[in-house]
């Protein structure tokens, strides 16, 4: 009899329903009696010891369901190890009900600051795997997390649909694609959507140079220039300013995210009507597409593996087209970025896309 | 032979190009001979003289195709009678246009704003026949314009994917919805997203109740709230102002809209956490859905056969199921608003949807 | 306190559940105290005590989810009238049920065959309501049904896919279309899908002039030709056969569908290649459209304002843009077709679509 | 000065489009000047010299537009190095165009049969790239192909559908999936739509243990199940045979696929309801998915800077998560398969997928 907790905390994401489902058939099909407990709302439930007993039933038809059946949230992450407003020592609460429900391992799926977390759980001895789920794909050790997909196709569509009205009215349209600090979604949207455009915290902008490409595309008689623009975009001058400067800047900005300050500049700069869209969490919602879906569940049923080999402390990720097993303190606080000179960055730039630097 | 000259005017929508290769296959599927002058960016075009000769060719495979393959422009709607800043009348110059080029019609497609000036023409002896292009279905004189299924189905999807994500972490989603000054956009992509609460603008509201519905869904053990905000929706307060009041108080406002308004309110009054997602421009693009290529394309069809039969001074619109012709002079300058008793509000309400009243 | 039976009969489609989802919505939010016993699998449940009670829990989340959460089948009604297998008399059986339950009332969901037995139950007393389902459309009483637009841009989404190979390749594409004995479904999709040739059971059609059609696209530089064909369409022909000749003929049939007949002679008569693609099952399948997530919800909600007042056997339809209670009587074993003179077919063939005839 | 041939050959699928938009995009990118002839409807355009001149422009606008704006077609490949029917040369009718027009080099886009073709020009002396095109991801060199992803995604938006059909009325569903003679779209799609039984070319199954799983899941309390059939699945027995007598049934078959042969099968030794759908040719049309867009034009850019190196004889293909140039001669006449013992079957039995075997 294997006794698992398993809880999502974070952002949710698409495929976490799928991932999970994987774990648990993995389980149950290999005849292994098992319990699962599932810890509601991320971290929060391990705290306040706050579950449900789960059964394969539970996991049945959520394959294609978004968002997850467990609850998700981000608050404890940032005071983990600090006492919550009524002095309960948080890492020592979980751990206490880890115990007390005499659980053999955690299953956790979340991004960056969930590993942190699930590394600290390790730390203290607990058995623990958790599983990539981020749109960001901003996860250290693996080459691609689940949710990355799904956003992509979303973020394309709404850029698709831009298209057509930028076309039709001759106008520059900023569009603001999700993905944290790092490039890989806007990147990706931007390709696939067509985008004239791309900005990403990995390549700081020069707001002239991109002033000057819509210019020149009016020129060469292009009615119109379409701009996917990282919610973690910075501009050459603000990525030289120190960590503590940039985010007094931010506090600071009058604009209520980088892409209208871009949207206002290039108005300014060319004269041009510049419209702003930012389909915002809708990026993260809906249901997986193929690809997740299939990714997810592989995942899943690896980690279902490792559990019933009692092999613990790694995340299940995906390198070289492999599914391997990453050690936790690889992971935990660690962030992958896109490097600029990657194949991918030259050739859309040999594709004609402008990065602005 | 026939001298036609087409023209897209206003904001773009899908199904543009469906209805003007409805106008031209009819035409040329009758045998009649034709000429098609297609102007370039809405009057724009027809005021300046630029054009581009098109054949049946350029009509094929854009069924399907959003956008408008003419361009369109706002610009010149809200100052048509007065001068250009060259000092040169617009009025006049659109029927020198016409009289030179030996127009035998014009075919027009636009919305309210393009109906004014369309009637105008029609006013200063020019032969129009207009469709009923919006994505906002505020036409008078029409039951359905095209673009507005369209557009409904996008906004759908947004909340489609938001419920998963709002499910996921228990928070209230505001999403603001176009249709400028009316609610049918709203009301329908509310009503198929499963919003709980819809605010219009016929039906102005009252944050107090909005609040109490929110906190009563917590109290029913639902986590999460969906809130489809029109753009155009107003407080009761607010709709107590003169028009100038209110616009005194737009422009001093400190949300970029309603829905941040709103949503900031509900924070501070339920202390939940609000997110806003404004998906913007994208409902307006895109492929058109199958029942507005339908339609569409009916529109267009009967529009070539009114040509054929030189019956001018009309909209082709869609009334009690029927597409008949309209007296331009009806439908330019009324607005079509949803009746706030009308049979899909009560019906709304009885689902247990609160419109804040 | 209600007692309602609610059963969901026949081929399944979108929106089954959102239908119910709006009754059960509506009789709740009156704050009239209800039990709901969802009879499964159509009218088998009733005939043999098949149910489960359900709770507005149970109907929560399920707008978008497309089948039936009760399940359905056609089997009892070709012979509701005969004893099933072991000598059980089925009417008899199902007012049994009724009785023994104390029911207030049964919802039927259903087309054609499930409207029959409908109204025979009302004749023997009971108080039914019924809802409109079909993806055919075929429903007297009512201009539109649900399921009908999801199936229509399911379809549409098919013969979209399908253009892009054909103009690749050349060559003629024959789909073939749900339906049943009607054309609606084919007709819409086909306009839709910008289908050239255009099959339907009301309009019989002359295989020559069909390869006649074919051919003058090929001379007119068109390389490819797209045939939406219905399921249920007929040639000149075979219309002219009696009932019992037609089916003899159907039963000796080598073609498995009328669709691969048509392609197979039109491949013989213009030695152009032809292919064929039948998308089936899927076509009432998947999430409900927007379309018909409102319409059934404002269905089920009038259902249920009809069962608070005891108002019983009626159909809940829809007629000139408003919701109407339908006698039972007045639908029951009747077909609604398109009329071949109806200004749609009209418009369709303005457009240049043949018809065949 | 460059002066390049493009064509595009047999079955045609998504982002090829994309990819010849990469090619060019990066050549005019360069600063490079280019002619660029395009050859029509695949190698016939090169043997009888049918080709059109394309600019930039012919190139703008087509990244998510699906199909081939060069045309394709199947017929030369089976009988290249035969004469054709006027005793022309094929071959020697290649290469003479291909001096004539006195071509710095071809680009070719195409599949397994394409590529043999490619490799015999190359053989002949000719300068030659290509780029690897397929929803079946078949070819040998390469971890992946575009058109395959976006098959994937409408193959499993078929499953979808079919799933809440199949859960409604309780049957069995056959979905027969292209793919050629190899399994990787059906067990990727399958996989994502949660289908129970997969059948793939790779692994011949024993109908027997089908039937067996079918009834088990019933048992178990699942009214229904979905399997996914590949077009090229074979039975064990069938497996035994020798491609002669292989070949000699199948021409005596009296199922139009091995799909209604397992469906006829299974319903025969379990009596449960089956029905089988073929959704055909839309599996590589429509508009290409965000990934394959991304990925064909990646592949393009990178086929344009070897252009603009002047290295011929390659495909341009991906591994180990990179781009890189493979030897034509290396791919020509090999067939990739999915390996028995790979990892994702693993997975997918773990996760309870029956493969028959």
């Amino acid at each position: 009899m294997k006794r698992i907790g398993m809880l999502t905390s974070g952002g949710d994401c698409q495929a976490l329903n799928a991932a999970m489902r994987g774990v648990v058939k993995s389980i149950y099909n290999s005849g292994q009696e098992v319990e699962i407990y599932g810890f509601l709302n991320g971290y929060r439930g391990l705290i306040y010891g706050d579950f449900k007993m789960l059964t394969s039933r539970d996991f049945s038809g959520i394959l294609t369901i978004g968002g997850t059946i467990l609850g998700s949230s981000r608050t404890p992450f940032k005071t983990i190890k600090d006492p919550d407003e009524n002095g309960l020592d948080k890492v020592e609460a979980m751990k206490q009900n880890y115990y007390k429900l005499k659980l053999d391992c955690l299953v956790i799926l979340g991004g960056n600051g969930t590993h942190k977390t699930a590394n600290l759980l390790r730390q203290e001895g607990l058995n623990v795997i958790t599983l990539p789920k981020t749109i960001d794909n901003d996860l250290y050790g693996t080459d691609m997390t689940f949710g990355f997909q799904s956003a992509v196709d979303l973020a394309t569509s709404v850029i698709d649909c831009i298209h057509t009205t930028a076309a039709s009215h001759g106008r520059v349209f900023v569009i603001e694609v999700m993905g944290h600090k790092v490039g890989y979604l806007t990147l990706n949207a931007g390709m696939a959507g067509g985008a004239d455009i791309i900005l990403i915290p990995e390549i700081p902008f020069d707001i002239d140079k991109i002033a000057k490409k819509v210019e020149q595309r009016l020129k060469d008689g292009n009615r119109f220039t379409i701009i996917a623009v990282a919610e973690g975009a910075i501009s050459k001058e603000d990525a030289k300013l120190s960590k503590k400067e940039y985010q007094k800047k931010l506090n600071n900005k009058k604009y209520p995210s980088v892409s209208y300050e871009v949207a206002d500049l290039i108005q300014q700069k060319t004269g041009q009507e510049v419209r702003v869209t930012v389909p915002g969490h809708m990026q993260r919602g809906g249901s997986p597409c193929p690809y997740d879906r299939v990714f997810a569940s592989r995942l899943g049923a690896e980690a279902g593996k490792l559990i019933l080999e009692d092999e613990y402390g790694f995340m299940v990720g995906y390198r070289n087209r492999e599914i391997v097993k990453v050690p936790l303190e690889d992971v935990a606080g660690k962030l992958k970025m896109l490097d600029p000179d990657a194949a991918i960055i030259k050739e859309a730039k040999m594709l004609g896309i402008s990065f602005g630097d």
